[in-house]
């Protein structure tokens, strides 16, 4: 690939920019920021591609172009920047959640070369100060092509996602919004909702916590406003996870009224078993 | 002080005596170990001062006596011990939950030299081999002293635990467990609902996870027997945490349904600004 144009300076856009210009030598990075600001911000930050707040002259000749603002800003920057990537070029996101982002832009890329990414990294932290280029190292990315995508762009994103150090994998938009509801929705909220109720309870108590309390809580550090738009766009699946987490909660609460030892046991060994075989990620 | 004798050698004990061995060269520090194989274990793991399957020798002549066995097996320990344990010496115990330990050790000890304590350090990890000197350094504990305590066997054990590196602070047992149910045994109960939860909707996710669920569900990984015991011996504040949960859920839920952004970007930013000013730990 010559030339790949990321638009939007994040966490997201940054790495990925810091992550091609170490493992993709061959390839130029072009970034688009909206702030003039950020241009400047992105040298500061080892950033060395091309840059500017103009799209025109950073995705017109670019074979990739990736968005990576927030998902309520994707249409209005799709709809401008339209009608200046080439029809060569294979589109497509870092959104967390996949299946309005995917049939919003696939109406605006009627070429069908529009198909969704996420790739599972990033932290409590945002903005291209957190920016690193190894983020993507061992990351799980599920890429959510849809019917008119060719075979052809599905595997020229896979084969960029692997460059980048991700584990790729293809799931329908559908299921990735399940897949995330899952295991990153309800944890941001069920965080989110811990330090809430410790708070309303005894705030105190935090000055007693340990590090458990911190690793169980750290993503609720997350940006708000960003975490707000995820979980409303996301807010079936995720009702439907919060409704799950409540039975599961009402049968532990069931196990303490009645004193049942063994039954505790076997839920908390259940729950070590599986959790001991996540693999590590770096 | 002389002489310390620890009662236990998993990673508690152990990381007592390996903290006292680095930080209070003064003091010879002992081990019980129920299992006469423990012994050998201790020496592979660089704890080297007395060590015994014999409690006489261990408890006779020491000035601090810590019970780090589960809370299960403390009344047993506590029932032979305290004929061999000086009447000078100052007794306490680290375990997770502090009245009814309290209370029963109490009432076995009845010169009034019980004091409860409560170091919040530890990991999922388990046994000996997790032991580490450095374990306390940073962490809170808390030591619950009631009516019968002298205040020079309070300021004896604070200071204890600050030679070892901890911030110290005195609570009633109740208390304790009040804010425990809240800081730590609903977080573990809740990283364990989570990881059964997932595994139960469609467990292929776990494949598809970050560093926030592994962070958010690493506590689930602890021993599931000590846990359980835990959990039911302070089942009474934890129901009620449970319950503060629920409510904290169902408020979330609500703005899902009714779309209300507003409203859980101020849950969210709420969340993140008591938890961006937690202090680290070591």
């Amino acid at each position: 690939m010559r030339k790949i144009a990321v638009l939007g300076p994040g966490l997201l856009g940054g790495s990925i920019a810091l992550a091609v210009q170490q493992k993709m030598p061959e390839t130029r990075v072009a970034i688009w920021a909206r702030r003039k600001e950020a241009v400047d911000e992105l040298r500061r930050n080892g950033i060395l591609g091309e840059a500017s707040s103009d799209l025109e002259p950073i995705v017109s000749d670019a074979e990739l172009v990736i968005f990576c603002v927030p998902i309520g800003a994707m249409q209005d920057l799709a709809n401008v920047a339209v009608q200046f990537i080439s029809e060569n070029a294979v589109i497509t996101d870092v959104g967390s959640v996949k299946a309005p982002v995917v049939e919003t832009l696939g109406e605006i890329f009627r070429s069908g070369k529009f198909i969704g990414s996420h790739p599972i990294a990033g932290s409590e932290r945002s903005g291209i100060e957190a920016a690193r280029a190894d983020l993507f190292e061992n990351a799980n990315c599920m890429i959510t092509p849809t019917g008119p995508a060719s075979p052809a762009d599905v595997t020229a994103l896979s084969q960029f996602w692997l460059r980048l150090g991700c584990n790729v994998r293809s799931v329908t938009p559908v299921e990735h919004d399940e897949i995330m509801a899952l295991v990153s929705h309800l944890p941001h909220l069920l965080a989110a909702a811990l330090v809430n109720l410790v708070c309303a309870q005894n705030a105190d108590s935090l000055n007693c916590s340990g590090n458990g309390f911190r690793d169980a809580t750290r993503v609720a550090s997350g940006p708000p406003e960003m975490w707000s738009e995820i979980l409303l766009t996301n807010r079936h699946a995720l009702k439907k996870s919060i409704d799950a987490m409540s039975d599961q909660l009402h049968r532990a609460a069931k196990m303490l009224d009645q004193n049942q030892g063994h039954e505790m046991q076997e839920f908390l060994a259940a729950a070590k078993n599986h959790r001991d075989v996540l693999r590590p990620i770096s």
